[in-house]
This record gives C-alpha cells, structure tokens and sequence, in this order.
C-alpha cells in the first residue's frame, strides 16, 4: 500500500474543508486553538510509520483517553467491568443523564461521559492517582516519556465540569460508584487533558491491530480475544452517536474526541491517528472523519 | 362546621390503615419514626384550633418547606421567578433529572425537587443563611420561637444527598444557578430538615386561606392575586405526580412532604395538616390523603 | 356580579388582541374561520344569560366534546373508567404517542386525545352510533334540537387522522381498545366536529356548577361527588399541557378545544363560554384565556 | 478451514442449549415451531455449501426480510433512502414509538420495524405487489424457484399488527409514507412471512461477501461500496436493540429475525446462516448467537 502518496493526497484534497465545522468551545482553552490545522499518521503493524501535516503536534486527547483508560481497567478488573457498564450504542448524546435515569445508573458503554467516569472509579480505587497510572500507560504503548497531560486544560475542564459533576453525583444515587464523586471527576478531566500527537496515538493503538500485543516492546495488553471484543465496542460505540454513520462511511474501529483527534485501526495492517479541531454537530473531527472515508476507500481496506 | 366531632370521627375510621404504607427510608433518620403516628389540626380563619392524635408532635416538615420556601422567594422576586421554575406539573417523578435534560435546566415548578433547589437558589443569593432565613419567617408565620431545624436529620439528608447534588450540578450545567452547587444543596437539606407539628403548619399556611395576610398579626404576606396564584399551583403541583389523583380525590390545594405531612388549605375557611409517616407509592402520606379526603366528604366543603 | 358591564368591558379590552395567535390549520375546514372572531357568554346558575360578541355563532367544538363525552361514560361505567385511563396531567403534548408506551396503553387522563378515544370506544361499546349519542346528550343539555356535527369538519378530519388512527391502533396493541381502532377513529372524527355557540355550551356545561343537575330541566347527570371530581379533572388536565399555567391565572375548571372555545365553571356560581379562534403554543385560544383571566381578576371570584 | 468438523462441535455442544429461549408467541404460528430445533449452514465465497441439522427445513424468516427489502431499495434509490431513514443504531426495542417522534417520523434505521416500514413504501411506490418483487429477489439470490411466503403465517400477522399499523399511521402523520399505510402494512406482514432455509437464506446472503455479486450467477445485486455500507449496516443495526453485545460476542455483520433464524456473513469468505426458534430477551435466537459465537471462536476468524 502507497500510504505516502495517499496521505498526499487525502492532504491536498482536505484543504477546502480546513476551518469548517465548530471548534470545542465549553472548555476555553480547546477553544484558542485554530480550526485550520490538520495532521494524520499511519502506523503499520511492521512498524512503518507514514505522517503529514501537523502529525506530530500535541492536542488534547479528551475522549480518546477514554480508550486507553477503558484497556487499563478491562485488564484490571476483565469481565467484571460489563457488571457496572455496558455495551451497547447509547443512541443519545453522549452527555445525556437520560439513559442513565432509565437505566438505574448503569452507563450504556465506557464510552459515553457516564461510563468513562465509570471506568475513571475502577482506575481511583486502585491506583493513588489514576491520571498518573494512564499517564504511565500511555507512555509504555508509545515508548515516549514526555507524554504528559495539561494541567491549564485539565483546569479549564474542572472549571467547567458542571454537567460532569451531576453524571458522577447521579451514578452513586445508584450505588455504581466507589469512590467519592468529585475524586473520580478530578480524575476524568485530567486525564482528558493528556496531550499527545497523531504519530503518539496512532502508536498507543497499535496493539488493537496486533492481537494485543505492543509491536515495538512485545508487552502484552490484552489477550487477543479481548483485543477483538475493545475493537468491536469502539465500533458500535466509539464515535458518540454517529456510531452507525461512521461505521457505514469509514468502516473502522475509531475513537474519536473532541480535541478534533481520532484514533481508528485496521487488525492486522495499521492503526491510523487524524487531528483536526473543527467538529460536525456530532462532535467528531469534520475533517477527520473525511479523510478517513478518503484513506478507506483510497486503499479499498475497511473491516468490511 | 362540627370540626371536633368530624375529626374525631376521621380518628376512629383511620385506625385500620395506621402503620400501612412505606416509612421514608432512603434518610435514616427519617425511617426511626414508628409508621403507626397520626394527627391532624384544623385552623379555622377565625382562628378556632382543632386537633387529634399527635397533632402536637412535631415532625420532619420536608417538601412542604418547599410551599413556604417558594413564599418567601416570590415575595423577593415576584414574577421575576417564573423566568427560571415553571407552573406546570411535571407529569414524572419529584425527583428526575429526565425532564430538566429535555427542558433546558428550567425545572417545571417549585414544589418538585429541582425547582425547590432553583429556589433556594434564590434564597441563598439574598440572605447570609437560607436556612436561617426561613427558619425565621415559619417563626413569623406560626408565632413559636422553638420552631426549629434538626441537626441531625439535616446531616442524615446531606450524607444522601447524591440525587439532590446530581439535579443541583445540572441546573448549573445550564446557567441556571447563582450560588455554588454545594451552597445550594446545602442549604435545601436544612430546610427540609425543619421540624413542626400539625398545628404549627396548619397556623402557618393560614395567611394563604386569608387573602394573603396572617390572621392572628395582621402581616401581609403576599398581596391578595398572589396569594390565589400560590394556591392554585399547590393544587396542579404540590402532591409530586399524584396531583391530578389527589385533587380529583380531595379537591383542596395542598403540599406534601416524605416526612408523612401533608397542608391543605380551603380559601376562606381554614388550613388543616394531618401526619401519618407511611407513604403511598407517589409519596403522599397514605393514612394522610385518606383523611383529607374524608375531611372534604364529611364537611361537603371543597373548592368544586 | 354585574356581568354585563364586565363582558363589555373585556370586549373593549380585547380588541387588540383579536387576529393574534394562530388558527388551527391541520384540518382544513377550520382553517378557514377569520382569527379575529370573539364571543363570550356568562349563565348563571339561577339561569341568567349574559353574552357579548358573536356568543350565538356556533364554531366546531373540537377538544370540548371530550368533557362531555367522558360526563357520558362516567354515567354508563363510573369509577371502572379509571382502570382503562388515568387522572393525571400528561406534562406533554396533547397528541404524544411516548407516553402512551411507557405507561403501556393506559392514557393519562380522558382530555388528552388517547384518553378520548378510550372514552369514545367506552361509547362506541355501548351505543349502535357513540356520535349520534353524544349529539342527543348536548341537545338534552342544552334544550336546542339543532345542535348537530358537521359533517364537512367531520370528514376534513377523517382525511388528517394519521396520528389518532396511530394512537388508536397503538392502544389496541396494549389491548385497551374493545371496539375496532377504524371504528373508534371514526366516531372520535364526529364527535370533534359538533357545532355549537358559546351560549350553548355554556348552557351544557350548567349541571357541573348545579351539584350535577341540569338547572333548566332538573335533570341528574351526574351526582355532586362525581360532579366535583369531573370538575377536578377539568382543572388539572383541562387545558392540554398548559393546565398548570392556565389554573395560575385564570383559577377556573375550564376544558378548551383547538376551535377556538373554552368552557370553565365556577362551582355554585356560574358556567362560562369564550370563543376566538388564535390559538397561543399551547393550543388554547390566546384571547379566550386572557378574556376568561381578565373575568376573574374584575370578579374577584375563582376558587381559590 | 474445516467447517463440517467445526460445524459437527457445535452442533454437539449446543445441545443442552435447545429448547431454552423463549419462541415467539405474539404471532400464534410461529409459536406452534417446537422450541428445540436447530440448523445451521456456511456457504463460502467458493460455492462450497455445509450443513448440519435441520439446515434444509425453511422457517419464516421474519426480520431477515429486511435486510434483503433493504437492498432491493438500495438498488432502486440509491443514497435517496437515507432521507427518509437513518442510520443509526436505535437504543431501543425494535418496535418502539418514542424515538419516532422525537425524530419526526424519520426512523432511526432500516433494521427495526419502522425502518423497515418506510423501505417496504419504497417497493410499494414501484412495484405493484411488492411482496411478489421481493419473493422473486429471493429466488433469483438462491436459484430456488420455490421460495414462497406463507399465507398462513401473513395472515397470522395481519391480524396481530396493530403496533405496526400504529407506526404506519404515526410515520404517514409525519409525511413520511408516499402509500397507504393499510397497504403497506399488509405487504410488510407477507413479506416477513417468507420461508427459507439456512441453506438457502446463506445463498441469498452471499453477494455480501462477494462485493456485490452473486457467485453462482454473476449477478451484480450492489456495487462494491454500498456492499461494504450494507454490511456496516447490518453490524451496527441488524439484531434490534442487543447489536453492540452481538459485535462484541460474534464480531460480525448479521441480521436476525423472531423466527429464530440469524444471517451473519464474513468479507471475502463465507455466508453463514443458523436457526433456532428460542430467543433471548432481545429477541435474538438464544442457541443460534451462541452457534455464531463459536463459529468466530473456533474459526479464529471475524472482521476485527
């Protein structure tokens, strides 16, 4: 596969979409970057790493974390975890406490608000910090030691955590949570603060393409069963809820976030990391996801 | 009227339903009390005190601090208020956060949970002490200087006070909050935990059976429009979403608390409150709405 | 009272207000009615008939039929109406479907459309034609044998029944529909259509305000308690999903209908009839309910 | 790969399974089918065809008829259908209101029964029996000549369909129905009364595989990349309600029905088809999920 030429292209063809779409703005300092920028990078499973624009600029991860935090706590705690989250497409936006009220205060997925703060409860109750422990994590999948999360974003998000605070508050009225509300919150909005590149997560995600397990260290994450099953949940589940439309345009496991960035992967040939800050009205990178349809049928390669 | 005769009458008859229903249990204080407890208090407009049972005993005043709470915030702000709680009955719950979600953060009227904490919001924006401040006009109201919170009760309620901090976080979330959540919360958990008896409560909603002006100090509280306003939203809102089932069965306007209390008022005659802990499934006093319904059968009085 | 002076005057008043609001327009034969029609007629309980503006021009009765369809079960199967349809305020549209499903076919209350069609297949049960029923039924309250439906409207209705035959249809699946959804639509269609001036309805509406006796004629419709509680369904669900709002400033039992008209009560006292055909959001008549305001602040009366 | 020994394992493994489940039984056909049957057959991208158990014996296909009346109006109208229906996962069970009319009458996707309702329009618009078209589509797939509906079971359903009829009726309220909804009502119920094998159902399903093509014919049905999007489709929508738990157990694209019956294909290698008459609490069949989570278990293979 040409990935140079492709990038190239995909590159060329994204410019008239550049500064289109809404730049995050209930967190004021997601709100000062430039909706122009685009980066994306292609790491293959031998290890070949493929980069254009802006691919090696940090941004803010935000609900990307919410994978890599989702891998810690399935290793941790495995199976248990579906016992206090579940695993379906929520349907609704991704904040909603409807669901939530419905369903007793068992979140739809981990990858909704509700469920990742969830998922943030399992890390707190066993690590002293959990932003710190998936800070570690995420420097062992990329081998960088710089990978760090921003404490003025983090802040800004704290600052701003209302709608956060009552989805912690309202998931212990039901019990499901362990450790107390505003700990977890604290946790959750550091975590989305962590900054890495394309090149960084497309790294980081790398194991999903390998049946679990880190190409450049050979550490194990996940067994190769549970490698499939994180996959098919950051399908239904993984672009708030465009799930369905995402899948049907680019056909890829992906996480999207609203920092503009989103991590997909191929199993088996490569994991691919965009970044662009101008959201559709789902909240997922419009440029992203277009260039990802791009890359998808450009190289003809979807999971389909 | 024969009240005495009338009222002894509803004592006999109520026997049999004494200790049936459910005791409040999600606060521990509240669930200490024995659910077979009853007593009511007729005070008429002319001033005659009627009571039975434990009319005398005072009781956790709960959501029926919400009517007088709503009082002293529509005296600050008159009209002002309704451009943040509705009139309308919420149709759910007293306490979901499903509808505040579809609505914006605009609770749909003060006597639900989430428009009683958008009150006390207004409150705790305008005195030192909330909590306080009401204390002082139930104080003003019923002319007992004891009247009083229960420390403990209060502290029971704001260690269960998930939901309440969940609900207080999300109005925030929508710009729908002056004060700190925690202020607010704080604050409503106090209120609720107000202790007073039949015959204090009844004393107190007076003023609303008298065009707005207590009778025995001549204090106008609201103006004589007001007054009926108030009413007429504690008939389509105060008894959580049985209200369309408790006017139909008692026909007077009224306010209920978990606490097993429960004010009517009929416009020119007399307020009346009657306790009994064990709660039917809406959480209205179960031996309570009983006997206000036999109250409005046996006098013929009611506001149809 | 001096009624007539106060209806002059609130003609005067009401003038800018007439032309405002939006006249029905999904059926297209009401479409056609000038928005700035009015008319009002006051009959005492000792059977005075005060009236001004067009209050003997007969305007399609529309949503009012479901006051006087469900007097007419109550008659036929009393208290057993209950276990096929609630007493509650929706807290939505009068035409929601959502409601319906969660509480599994059992309509809020007989003034919302689902309601009605139970009430009306309780009718069709019983009587060969449930239309021609109800049409006898008006014309023995009122002593006019002109009263009729109008089979134009009636049909324009038929032809937009999408959503009642939807709810129809939607009931029977939770098996609370006896009669076939087609022939339940049907008769509901009719119903809605009956012609008849505010003097007239009025006049019909009389018995509520008699303790349940036609005055005219002495004859027993319902007794006084059933008269109440019909009362106190009017005032909690009378005005679709506005009865909280329209109880606040107007204080009366009151049922509107989207022709335009509103009937309310006042218990011992009176029955009233506005007509004009604006509608406000709520789909009650916008100068009808500020008419209706208006008749109680100058009369000092309302229930409260 | 060695499906008949694969094939052989789980059908003795699934043993204890059959009779578990609970058969459809709103339909009074289909629940006369013993619970404990089971078939299941792959049919490879070669032509390669294995059974085992009752994989010749034709059920109703029930809700798989959506799937293939999904892409006869693919065919027919290319992207135009998704302005009249979604693509994206409902949240909700597969016969609900409620998402309907927050959505305005545009169903969430073609899988569910609204959905569903709106393609069988699309037929109904350009067909003159869209039943027969659709019967004629799934002999030219399978190159069975006598692939049939059942008129027993059509009638069968015909008479139980007041909830689809509702949803007729509530989608045609919306403007979203260009037919009658008694019309298209009646050819959705044939429609799902069609009969098939496993054998055959995994023939009908194999240009999934294929990129488009039928094998055995070279009949191009879809072009390559509305394939895959069909496949996506089926992924994020095909098995009501449970589909992110049927991707994380299987890990493939599948559309299921309340006959029992499950259609799940591989890209590029093989159509597989199983059927077993007791369901889960989604509806799916109970032994049949397991069936396909075995398969992907012990082929190694899936699409992650």
């Amino acid at each position: 596969m040409n990935y140079p030429a492709i990038l190239e292209q995909i590159h060329r063809d994204i410019q008239p979409y550049l500064g289109t779409g809404r730049v995050a703005d209930y967190i004021p300092e997601l709100a000062k970057i430039p909706a122009d920028r685009f980066g994306m990078a292609v790491v293959t499973a031998t290890g070949d790493v493929h980069r254009i624009g802006d691919a090696d600029e940090r941004f803010s991860v935000q609900s990307i974390s919410k994978l890599f935090a989702c891998t810690l706590a399935f290793q941790l705690i495995d199976d248990e975890l579906w016992s206090r989250v579940g695993r379906e497409p929520s349907g609704t936006a991704f904040n909603s406490l409807v669901q939530l009220e419905t369903e007793q205060g068992k979140p739809r997925n981990p990858f909704i608000n509700a469920g990742a703060l969830v998922v943030t409860d399992v890390l707190c109750r066993r690590f002293v910090s959990a932003e710190t422990a998936l800070v570690e994590f995420m420097r062992r999948l990329t081998g960088e030691r710089t990978v760090d999360y921003d404490l003025r974003v983090a802040q800004s998000e704290l600052a701003n955590a209302h709608r956060n605070r009552a989805m912690a508050h309202f998931i212990a009225s039901f019990g499901n949570l362990e450790m107390p509300a505003e700990v977890v919150v604290d946790a959750y909005c550091r975590q989305c603060a962590i900054s890495m590149s394309c090149v960084e997560l497309a790294r980081a995600a790398l194991f999903l393409c390998n049946g679990g397990v880190v190409p450049a260290t050979g550490e194990r994450i996940l067994d190769s069963s549970s490698t499939k099953r994180l996959s098919a949940l950051m399908l239904t589940c993984g672009t708030y809820d465009a799930a369905g439309d995402f899948v049907f345009r680019v056909g890829l496991p992906a996480k999207s976030g609203v920092g503009g960035g989103i991590v997909a992967v191929l199993p088996g040939e490569m994991a691919v990391c965009v970044w662009s800050p101008g959201l559709d009205s789902n909240g997922n990178s419009l440029a992203g996801t277009l260039a990802l349809e791009w890359l998808t049928t450009h190289t003809g390669q979807s999971i389909f």
